[in-house]
């Protein structure tokens, strides 16, 4: 086995490397010859005084870190020690401890018996602990915890004789031993039981059994006598299910509890969690051991839990639950209903249960003087928990309180105008994603909870949805039109299906991948959709939606998630929104353009698209496709004309049909977006995408054509491309056919003049795409160039436009310097950069991407948010030679990567002047560009 | 316009730039003040001294480089001048000549007329002259020539007084008239006649009507009188055509001549000379005035062609042709029979005509000294031209002579042996292609020439072939099995048509580029095969091929020259191979080994291709393609049964029932090729090219698989992909089916150790397609190390093996570093490399690229010869990320450009260890790889 090392000596340059066992063994023998000491596994804390402060999180994790600090505040914690995180992973290799950790755990629990006044294992006096996680980034619930360690035959009578209360110590012995069978003894273990036979399961049937014996209904009105009892049923079970006796030795349940936490870290609920929310697999967790102080020894005595600020909506007021005589676990768990922490909780959430501010006035008033010290303290809304013994506060914790989106801007905005804060850090307490939640309608948490998970795929467009289903786009838009919500279900969408689409409330597709057709035009409106739930069959012909044996009709409900890629059966409240009204939001992106430097744009093809940006902030155009266009039933007849004509000249009379067409498209954008920029891309998408595709269609068009249906065939089937992502498309079309170049410009060009000439300030710039090689961009340009000229001289108008090109291709990369001479912008296209570097179409992805996330081949999607290593490399290489020879050029990006808070981050970087993404990414792009200059 | 220009001065730097014409005005006139001379435009020769040499060819063409040698080596050489090439892209733009040039062609005419004792223009003793073209590289035939240049009704009567030949006068002046106007008044002045309406064809009307008129057959039975009248005939025709006189002033035609022969060089017919040749556009051409000689004054004139040494054999014998009393077109044009130069070309091509040797001895010895003399001074094989004027030798013309492959060879060879060149350049004086001659059987060249064009593709396998057509893979087996020669002619190839088209002399495609299914599978057997041929329509249920309203029908002969891409209809003969007995080639081929460092491997997917190849001279495999082995009908429903699969363990057990398939194969490629080293490459295409195609092989499998076919057919769909080329194939193939790399790596080490038992050496390295990142290799290296050490263990083996990849994705580029620590090897799969740095796929990119090589946006077909730019750069960065953390690293080129001569060159520069391609290409790889060292 290799080990990473690193020695750092005050005269000697840093020392890194990997080496074999042996020679650590040989390294740190000679650094205890020269009485070096080795690095602090332990960190004690207690009594006002901590090894850790705060700033240790990575060494001791968040809740260790915090332990430490509010202990070097002088806040009432329980002392204890935590064991470091670099321990983890030593642990998860060698399979053991070494000496000298169990010799630093063994110091640390002396300076405990010390403070407490008990000894570990003392059968008079006995010292009990709680083993607990605690990695750098919080996870709440995702790993294991032991209390009571150290509870043995011999030690009970001791705390019984303490405590004065037999039944309170076997109710903690009991909970002891469920909590070390189930996490240590099986988890632990790696022992996976068949579903309901789990050994937590098969002790809560003894206790139901006992119960209803009992004839009882709650586990705190069971006698001493009768959890004694349970206690030793509890023993027998555990020894016939794993073959060995609890044991009975603080010792050995001391190393088996600090096992299980460490062993949880990779449980599966804490991989999945860490996949979620992106915490690296190697960080491990740190393992708190802290003396148990008790909220269950009586009346006066409780926990609770709470957090500075309500976390839900952000509202500045102290907001938590309690559960007098109860356990930490007993709130968290959910058994117990527990209880408002004050009366202003009370008031909105449970008017009839007694708070804590009621209860215990004192102590509530010595809780709240705490919360406000660690909010101001830490500057940040804190989740706490904290214990009543015998009357005294004990605070076990203190952690950034997790939020939702609403409550996220709420609380940065307000912290601001409170001054707790400045402009910078509210900018970066609030993540991207959580602008999601507050731009789009969500599905109601709690009831998203209760229901079943119908199926899964990818979070194509974020928010909610409630609809019947339909399985065509044209049935999609006559349910809409009868006034029903409809969900459009389909194996995956064509541009031909857009009406239907616009129609429906929500898109769900079996397959495609995050940038897929369905998920480009969802998420541009703002619309909820699932794709690539690969678990659905669909049958159009019978209208019928079948998953894991259930089969759906059409008009049946289904809600998705759009925002995790959940599909459930039946109908989901949803939460709605309104932005204007949301002052914090506003107040935060007025804040986001004070630092960012890049601008934002969006990509747009309608002058409605453009209107709803502009009132996002988008700064123009990034990205005006103008292929969506053709597909209105009064043009896509022309085009197909065009594109079937087996010769020049029918090619341009057909082509000056849709003339009309395009500059009406154009006045209307060039107009909303004025005086804005806006880039409109020349024709892209490969030719045959437009052509008919039923037998219905074809004779149409064979009519218009006069032509036979056997000869269209015959074009059609010319037409026909094994790859057409890698086919006749892009800039490719333009110059086979440069008719279609010289229709769009025309096109765009007179619509410019015709806005000049009524006062308002357009400013188009074309975009050649998918270009190669500079001699393509010459060509085109050319085309453009001469039209402007053209244009110009006919209406007798001066504008200004641009000429560039978009960058998406491996090839534009490495020639981005001889591309530059020529072009006046550049726009990088990362999704087919993504797809040719890669050499894998989003399209056909999905048939291996669950297997490469799987097997962590892959992080993430590269198609979500961009590959830096790989791809981005190739666009650095691209800003580095285009500025090489021109050193104004603006570069942009409008592939999907726009909208990513990771990729914005990295185009910050990069250099780029704008990033350009959907409406609804727009203030997204804006804090998260902000964010990228502050960081 | 703007204006290049670039001056070195002795003590300033060299100075370059774009002004603008007055600038340049400027700057002429200060250098003229200064006295410093500008460039020389004209040079001189005659007289035994000349103002260019030999290695002036880029300044004043081949032809006036070698006329200047000529002329100081002391040869009789008529005195000329010479307008330089860099004139000639200055009269392009311009459009006229400067008078600085006129100068200088008077003072050099001044000279001329010196030498001569004749004044231009002079009615009594008046000087005629020839105007050629002359590029730096010779293009024969391709531009204009005018002869006779002076000849006006004032000098007629001086050159009658002089010559005493009024008919041989009026015979120079009709020629003058005639090439004149076509040359200059017609095709210079871009008049482009209708089919048989251009000046040329009136004239030779004329000419015509006159010979019946007067009942002969030769115009040189004409009488002086006769031709006289000609003269007046063709002077009235050309002023009506014209709608202008003939000029009769000297000057007028010279400068006419001079322009026509500057137009030339953009003629259609030199352009696409250039193209095949590869010669840049912008050399432009020289213009050679030259004292005219004749050998057309009488009995004791003639004039001749000759080459040094045989150019069609390579032969070391004087061959050439003459003609008496002609001149030298005559003999160019092939209007006479010419007569054998020597009796050694008599006896083997003309008994019976008379020979320079024995017609005219003493002038046939000077010649043959001259012969010899030149070859020794320019050590090559010479293509002389000559005119007898009254019994004196003039030397016209000497130049490289052209050749064809078997005569390069030999004459390689041969002068080596002779001392003449040293192995370098013997190495260096056969091309490449070349050795394609000497490798495939050819078209008659003759027959090939006479025979009428049917359609033209792209030449995708060299050589060619004659046979019958049939239109289904099945056809060419049952054809070829009844004893018939045929072609197979489909719209593209699929793996399915293999054991048709190796039944099949030749393919013939429709569709598809260089790097086609059907052009990589023909080229790796050395076979015929013209692709993307896209004037042909194929009805494949009517069984026609159908080309501008030709109608071929099953059982028609065809026959292709897969060197040009040529279709003819019917058959035309062919010239067999004997490679064994060219002692040439085997000659050449190990002087090869001698320089190259390269190493050259094949692709090769049988023991027979391996065998051909080592015959070749392969020294290893470069690419072992496991695919092709599953289309044997013995295998291939295992293989789909096993793709079809739903889960692990079905695909497990089908996919075992391949195993003793693969291992056979791999057993039998390993032993074949042992001790050298295989490359197999793991399964690579997208799965469902692997899937039944009709109902009847669907029927099939599902019967096999016990399912219904609407079942299969579901699971077909799925696996259905938009752009196979960007889906699941390659590594993600192993990555999400392990049980297929782990059948492929056990057959393939099962059969190594099979071979190690038979004391046979065999050298696997295992080879992972695919590959985009470090995550993909290291998966697959795992399964394929752990079966190795299962498989030594099993059989109770040692054996090597090496673990690598092929780099054919940016991203691999992009991330060599990073594979290189993992990997053993590279192979460069530039095919799939090319595809995704353009974004274009090969099957994809006939839809376009003629337009892009029309349009000179292309110089080349990229798949063909490797784009040095972008691809290029990506290669240079792979190597180089690659062997800085591994500077072992073997790395090599598997890609169809491992066979093209400039990619090896560049494979070379970059520092590759090897090339590998089809065993026909490996002397052209080895060749290549010599000179790329030698270069």
């Amino acid at each position: 086995m290799n080990w990473e090392f690193k020695i750092s000596l005050p005269a000697a340059p840093q020392y890194l490397g990997r080496v074999n066992e042996k020679t650590v063994i040989l390294i740190i023998n000679f650094l205890y010859n020269e009485g070096i000491k080795l690095m602090q596994q332990v960190y004690f804390f207690g009594n006002g005084k901590a090894d850790a402060t705060a700033k240790d999180k990575n060494l001791v994790g968040g809740k260790g870190a915090n332990l430490a600090e509010m202990t070097n505040l002088g806040m009432p914690v329980p002392p204890g020690c935590t064991i470091s995180t670099k321990i983890c992973n030593n642990f998860m290799d060698a399979g053991e401890f070494s000496d000298h950790l169990k010799k630093e755990v063994q110091n640390a629990l002396l300076e405990i018996e010390k403070i407490m006044g008990q000894k570990f294992g003392d059968p008079d006096n006995p010292l009990l602990v709680s083993v607990r996680s605690g990695a750098r980034q919080s996870m709440p619930g995702m790993m294991e915890t032991v209390l009571n360690v150290g509870l043995t035959t011999k030690t009970i009578s001791g705390l019984t004789k303490k405590s004065g209360d037999e039944r309170f110590v076997y109710d903690a012995y009991r909970r002891l031993i469920t909590m070390y069978a189930d996490v240590v003894m099986e988890k632990a273990a790696d022992i996976e039981p068949q579903e309901g036979e789990g050994i937590r399961e098969k002790l809560d049937k003894i206790m139901e059994n006992l119960k209803s014996q009992q004839g009882i209904e709650s586990e705190s009105k069971l006698s001493a006598e009768n959890i004694k009892k349970l206690c030793n049923q509890y023993k027998i079970e555990v020894a016939k299910t794993f073959g060995a006796e609890f044991p009975d030795d603080p010792s050995i349940q001391l190393w088996g509890a600090i096992t299980a936490v460490f062993k949880s870290w990779n449980g599966k609920r804490a991989i999945s969690f860490r996949e979620i929310d992106k915490i690296p697999h190697h960080w491990g967790t740190a393992v708190n051991i802290q003396a148990m102080v008790y909220g269950n020894m009586g009346d006066n005595c409780a926990t609770g839990v709470g957090f500075t600020r309500n976390p839900a909506t952000g509202e500045n007021v102290f907001f938590g639950e309690w559960l007098p005589n109860a356990q930490g676990e007993d709130v968290v768990a959910g058994l117990r209903t527990p209880n408002p922490l004050n009366n202003l909780n009370k008031i909105s959430d449970s008017p009839n249960l007694p708070s804590l501010e009621d209860s215990m006035p004192k102590i509530y008033e010595e809780l709240d003087a705490i919360q406000k010290r660690l909010e101001i303290h830490y500057n940040d809304m804190q989740d706490i928990e904290f214990t009543i013994q015998n009357g005294r506060l004990w605070m076990l914790q203190t952690r950034t309180g997790k939020r939702n989106g609403p409550a996220a801007v709420r609380m940065a905005v307000e912290m601001l105008e409170e001054g707790m804060i400045d402009e910078k850090t509210a900018l970066m307490r609030v993540q991207p994603e959580n602008l999601d939640e507050i731009m789009h309608p969500m599905l109601d948490v709690e009831a998203e909870k209760n229901s079943e998970l119908l199926a899964k795929g990818l979070p194509a467009g974020p928010g909610g949805a409630s609809g019947q289903i339909v399985f065509t786009a044209d049935e999609a838009e006559t349910w809409q039109k009868n006034g029903n919500r409809v969900i459009l279900v389909r194996n995956e969408t064509s541009p031909e299906d857009v009406h239907g689409m616009f129609a429906s409330e929500a898109i769900l597709t079996a397959r495609g991948g995050m940038t897929s057709h369905a998920a480009l035009v969802a998420r541009g409106w703002g619309k909820c959709c699932v794709v690539g739930c690969a678990d659905i069959r669909i049958s159009a012909v019978d209208k019928t939606l079948s998953v894991n044996g259930i089969i759906l009709q059409e008009g049946d409900w289904l809600t998705l998630n759009g925002s995790n890629g959940n599909v459930y059966h039946g109908q989901i409240p949803l939460k709605a929104v309104n932005l204007t009204e949301n002052i914090h939001f506003q107040a935060l992106m007025k804040i986001t353009d004070n630092y960012r430097k890049m601008g934002v744009r969006t990509n747009a093809d309608s002058p409605t698209d453009a209107k709803q940006a502009r009132e996002f902030g988008a700064e123009g155009i990034g990205l005006c496709r103008t292929e969506h266009m053709f597909f209105d039933p009064g043009r896509i007849l022309a085009m197909r004309e065009m594109i079937v004509s087996d010769n020049e000249e029918d090619r341009r009379k057909t082509i000056m049909k849709l003339l009309p067409y395009q500059r009406e498209d154009f006045f209307g954008i060039l107009k909303a977006m004025a005086p804005h920029p806006v880039t409109i891309r020349l024709l892209d998408p490969p030719l045959h995408e437009f052509l008919p595709q039923d037998e219905d269609q074809i004779f149409k068009l064979a009519e218009a054509l006069n032509i036979t249906t056997e000869e269209l065939n015959a074009r059609i089937e010319k037409l026909h491309e094994l790859n057409p992502m890698l086919g006749h498309r892009g800039c490719r079309l333009g110059i086979s056919y440069p008719e279609i170049t010289e229709m769009q410009t025309r096109a765009i060009f007179e619509a410019t003049a015709r806005l000049i000439k009524e006062k308002v300030s357009p400013f188009p710039e074309v975009m050649v795409p998918l270009v190669g090689s500079v001699a393509e961009f010459v060509h085109q340009k050319k085309i453009i160039n001469e039209m402007a000229e053209t244009v110009k001289k006919e209406t007798d108008t001066q504008f200004d436009y641009l000429v560039g090109t978009m960058i998406e291709l491996p090839r534009a990369c490495a020639t981005a310097d001889q591309i530059a001479e020529e072009a006046q912008f550049f726009s990088f296209g990362t999704n087919d950069l993504t797809q040719t570097t890669y050499g894998f179409s989003r399209d056909d992805i999905g048939g291996f991407l669950p297997d490469y996330l799987d097997q962590k081949i892959f992080q993430s999607d590269p198609f979500q948010s961009i590959d830096q290593e790989g791809v981005g490399s190739l666009v650095k290489m691209g800003v580095k030679k285009g500025r090489s020879v021109n050193s104004e050029l603006k570069i942009g990006i409008c592939g999907e990567h726009g909208g990513d808070p990771d990729s914005i981050q990295f185009f910050h970087k990069t250099g780029l002047d704008y990033v350009s993404c959907s409406p609804f990414r727009v203030p997204i792009a804006r804090l998260s560009s902000a964010q990228a200059e502050v960081y």
